[in-house]
């Protein structure tokens, strides 16, 4: 890997050139089989990724809705954590009782309106030799299995510290959206570690390793109140136990990370510092991704940041979908100097594009 | 300290009788003089209690605003965390650019508008001997002192643990609402922990004393999407770092907690359970008083709540305020049978009020 030392900033930001994969898409829903004959795949997408042994992993959020002829009846699959069992509410949504506005979701129009989620997710692991020809797995690897993941596991992201897989992921129920931490050794068995960031809070990315002792992890939060969805860092001595949490990462009124940013990939490390590939919404929910350089030594400290994306949704793939518009990266791999991203399209999808480590370093500016 | 042996239901559930010091208020704003001349004293309420060298303490939160005489002019303070210093900023509320409805805060009225408040917060002991007569520290004890504690630091609890004093309150800020740590052992020089809890979250409550090797708290996450207001537990090896985290107490629709719960008094050891005082408003934004009992060995496990709170705002000073019908506590002694608590009133003053501690546990009822 060449990293070249900082040079004097030129008046033209350099690009970052982005090199999709021809074949683009991976995965589509299609290629899913859904986990029961009565429901449909509507979504293969936003999949963390690792190598293990010898192959390249990703692990998918798959989401399934109950296969429907009615338009006028949604169904709405929930884990039942008593039962041990999926349980299906029906929403008879003729009647204008329900905001349907949202593809992703129904909500009751009243002052206190509750959402439901129109589908569960769960995650599903897919393996390949050569990271391009994905087999995706017959069953289910981390399926909804208590009352804090009862409408569903979402968009996981891997972490291997000392040969030990750590799966941040949503748990997403009636009590919020909060922060499941779950392990694995072979991916095959998988134990959870509990909820690590509660309520409202998502996209957490662990740091591959201890930095001055201490074990650190982008996360989220959604406040109701002040503030907004921005980046916050905090830090623990075992990964289930945080504190210390500073904002580290804002969103910028007027541009492409304006709505809400959050954490995508697993940081890398390069001799610059930390680069974190994020992710960020602008007014029109319209799903980019950018980059931040923290500091080596002390990643609360922000070095430089992406003035622009370094990558937009664009292809078809991208821009048409489930939720149209979406770029959204939870893994890339490092290989000499290319970023193998990983990326979730149009909550529809799996794709794969390549970017230049240096390009995207250079493109870097120093706040 | 007795405590009966719980005995078959009654059919009509016993009710707490609440003695309330016939001198009430303790302390009222104008008890308090102002840090600075140029503010006034709005506030001095919801105080964290202890017994120290003989002494009952009160940390008061004090709210001031700097005076004023133009109603269309709100000057709201803000600590400027880089220069060091208060920074007042002026907004012109004549035009209709402003929600002014709650007393609290403006509001910009547009879809992403921002809240300000209108006044801020910081915590100042008061010390007694016979634990109702209190003479008030001339300077502050905890005033806001980085970004984010720009708009105050409030709500303060104090739990003692082998001789340190663990201060949690809530830290203020652009950045949303999270609970900061800090601790003493000797009220004269206090050390900041960190952010506990990231944004929106607050009502932190330290149990006293390691459970099953563990330190707990009660915390009050509030989401903004899916989710409500209400108490969960986390777990933590050293009190800085928070893991584990369970809902632990929800609303009731249609009774005196059906908006949003939290924790209040620090959680008291008992024979039956650990005894918790918590706070609960209304959809009429009335707060009152109620009591959970939590297993000893596994304070996760709820085993008693109270069905109707065991204090409620009624005597005028709990009704007439800054935020009227607010009863509020964030601290309460045992003396032999006897609760002490020390309670906000009406976000304006502190009272003190007794009640019988077989009483409360006698009005829960199992769940």
């Amino acid at each position: 890997m060449s990293v070249r030392e900082p040079e004097t900033r030129p008046a033209v930001r350099p690009r970052v050139r982005v090199h999709r994969f021809e074949h683009n898409p991976l995965i589509t829903p299609g290629d899913v089989k859904p986990h029961r004959p009565d429901f449909e795949v509507i979504g293969a997408f936003n999949a963390g990724v690792t190598r293990f042994r010898g192959e390249t992993l990703l692990l998918l959020r798959v989401a399934e809705r109950p296969k429907s002829t009615d338009p006028n009846i949604v169904r709405v699959p929930v884990w039942d954590a008593k039962l041990g069992e999926l349980r299906l509410e029906t929403y008879d949504v003729s009647h204008g009782r329900f905001d349907v506005s949202d593809p992703r979701s129904i909500r009751e129009i009243s002052p206190k309106g509750r959402w439901h989620l129109r589908y569960i997710s769960y995650l599903r692991l897919a393996r390949s030799r050569d990271g391009k020809r994905f087999t995706i797995d017959d069953e289910p690897f981390l399926f909804p299995g208590n009352a804090l993941e009862s409408y569903g596991v979402e968009d996981p992201r891997i972490t291997e510290i000392d040969g030990t897989y750590y799966i941040t992921y949503s748990s997403v129920s009636p009590y919020g959206v909060g922060v499941g931490l779950a392990r694995t050794r072979d991916f095959v068995t998988v134990e959870r570690l509990g909820i690590v960031f509660p309520p409202e809070n998502k996209d957490v990315v662990l740091f591959p390793e201890r930095i001055g002792g201490a074990y650190y992890a982008l996360h989220r939060p959604v406040p109701k109140g002040m503030g907004d969805p921005e980046i916050w860092i905090g830090k623990s001595p075992d990964l289930i136990h945080w504190g210390d949490h500073r904002p580290l990462l804002g969103i910028r009124p007027g541009k492409w990370d304006s709505l809400r940013i959050g954490g995508g990939a697993v940081p890398i490390r390069t001799p610059r510092g930390w680069l974190e590939l994020y992710h960020a919404a602008d007014d029109k929910n319209r799903y980019c991704m950018g980059a931040v350089l923290l500091d080596l030594a002390d990643p609360t400290q922000v070095i430089a940041r992406s003035e622009d994306p370094i990558f937009e949704p664009e292809a078809e793939y991208e821009t048409q979908g489930y939720f149209g518009n979406v770029v959204f990266s939870c893994g890339v791999l490092l290989e000499g100097d290319t970023l193998q991203m990983y990326y979730g399209a149009a909550d529809t999808s799996m794709a794969y594009a390549e970017m230049s480590l240096r390009e995207v370093l250079d493109a870097l500016v120093p706040v």
